[in-house]
């Protein structure tokens, strides 16, 4: 089903600046560069309007933000709004600090968002800051299991319509939403956060994927998700099959990355509407 | 003997604030994720005390300090004091440049540190910043030999009194030291120096066990030194029987540091008291 | 053909002060230990002058440039001419934004390098910069190939005589030219570019090979451009007799430049005088 979705990105290889924090930046361009994108990460404000501008899509993570790369990616978003290009936001660690979510909070009001991707406690720090009143519900709690899922998919729903972007939650069950559908996905393997940037890669990938699908954002983001959840499933094969461990975890999550195709993906992917 | 130590890790998971240098971060995040800890990196002033409140141990290592990141360091590093969270230095490249030098006399002199580890010549730089008026002695060679192992090893406890740290000196003989006991490890190959990052990655984990070991801190920083050189040992060997390069022992060090074990450990250490 | 070069660098492990990127800083860090040099990542102004000094080479790479590094750029290179120290320049995406170009200009302006190495699209934008009024030829393309290889060399040559430095313009096929000699080599493998930071780390070990090797700087500069290529190529063996992709080929290439001989490299050159 996402053989069109995939050959774009491989055809295409659409140019993806990264506004990224330095831990998973290396990390974030292998990504790129195995589905066939062609990353570019630059962060100075005085080139951050011409950087977008050569791009097709633009990713910020405010995973190790800091008063200069804050001001560079809200001039960055901009301009990508005044472009319509999409723009993939990354809310590394929203919560941890005053200044991590009134950055947030501040991304979310200068810049339009395509995506919105982080784990369920980031998401719902992006939820306090978009002008709700009474903060997030008690009982959507931190870790999405089968008991709250129905209920976190709503609140993924009423955040994508608060916000205009599509909402993905990542974790041991994935949730994807827009204010009229959403999808689950099963896929991906508990070591995954044994090493880091797997969120940060999937982001920059999102990037890359709804650069050139546009017409179809909604399977494209599914589509992502799943990408890295199923490379993740065949990492982990190969490490059991070799004793190996969390280095090579890392190795060959880029590997399957690499070399997945529609027809391994449509194989192995455990997708589900709601 | 490290079961305990080791299962605290692995049971409690410890949060991690890492100041860090750029070149070896994305190690350190794995470094720490591979023995069961959690790693944030934050430099931003602004967030430094709220990210370090949430840790457990912060880590400093001045590998690629700047001005802006000097004073993140000396925030972040006093919050932790209050706190009374283990902080951790390691001065990497102290006495290359006067900056270097000038920055670890001043976090010295404002941060209590629990431990601070670095190589013999860092830590010969570290002596000249706490108040004494000779210089280091001529005869503690930069490199830690046979010959002059006892001197270093008085040494690395006089500068235990004087900073209140264990002094960890790493290199072809570690040495481990505190007022009262030393150690002394033989763990470890020559090849670990031709990875970047064997240090930093000590330095990180040495915060995640420290973190939820503070009863036994001595023996904590031991079995952590020990855990690095022996994963560096079981690498090799898988280096040398695939007839591989230093981009594998690279990723069997991770692997090894990730699929450890207090059995493993307690059947290769190399471990002396002096 | 290139023992002696290589043996200098084995004995001599050159020590190479790099001002670089943040993507693939590890990289670079990693690619310089393998072939036996050592590095040193530094750009905070106060103090890039004290570690150029100790250093035996410079590499400036402005892959993420910004205004506070640009700065530390200009003093450590002033600083390494006036030490007769061999200054590297990887004009990481200039022409990609003004502020990129304009400081490729500047840099040039203010410091002699010893060699510029960048892809073909960079080393057109590094000649705009160096005086000439007419820009660069319409006709000379922006990928080398058989069609255009003669005038890309003389266009070469002719930037060589009016910079000074060595020029190296990396792709399919790789020209190596000063006003008098051209080398082309056709090392390397097209999945080289699927993986981030083989420029990078190039010239990251230009600046080790040059280093030592300055009584024969042109031969040097084609060794280690041969020493990446073919590395490149042995990698992507590997990668294909175990079925891996990206993540791999990354690994596989730091192990081959690890254990590179000249015996090996002699053995698998494809290198051309013009």
């Amino acid at each position: 089903m996402f053989e069109k979705i995939m050959n774009n990105v491989k055809i295409q290889k659409p140019l993806v600046h990264c506004i990224t924090n330095s831990v998973t930046m290396n990390d974030c361009a292998n990504a790129i560069l195995a589905v066939h994108g062609s990353p570019i990460m630059a962060d100075e404000i005085k080139e951050v309007e011409d950087i977008t501008s050569i791009c097709q899509a633009l990713v910020i993570n405010i995973g190790t933000l800091n008063e200069r790369t804050v001001e560079a990616m809200i001039k960055a978003g901009q301009k990508a709004n005044a472009l319509n290009h999409p723009v993939i936001l990354d809310p590394v660690g929203a919560g941890a600090s005053s200044f991590r979510s009134e950055t947030t909070f501040r991304l979310l009001n200068k810049i339009q968002f395509s995506v919105i991707r982080g784990n369920i406690s980031e998401i719902k720090t992006v939820y306090q800051g978009i002008g709700t009143t009474k903060g997030v519900d008690a009982d959507i709690n931190d870790i999405v299991n089968e008991e709250n899922l129905d209920e976190t998919i709503d609140f993924a729903r009423e955040l994508s319509q608060r916000t205009g972007a599509i909402i993905a939650i990542t974790g041991a069950i994935d949730i994807i939403a827009d204010a009229n559908h959403a999808t689950i996905i099963r896929n991906g393997c508990p070591n995954m956060s044994r090493i880091t940037g797997t969120g940060c890669m999937l982001s920059a990938i999102l990037g890359a994927y709804v650069a050139v699908n546009q017409d179809s954002m909604f399977d494209t983001v599914s589509c992502a998700v799943a990408l890295m959840g199923y490379s993740g499933e065949l990492a982990q094969q190969k490490v059991q099959q070799q004793d190996a461990g969390t280095g090579s975890l890392r190795v060959y999550l880029i590997d399957a990355l690499s070399t997945m195709t529609a027809e391994k993906l449509n194989g192995g992917i455990k997708i589900e509407e709601r």
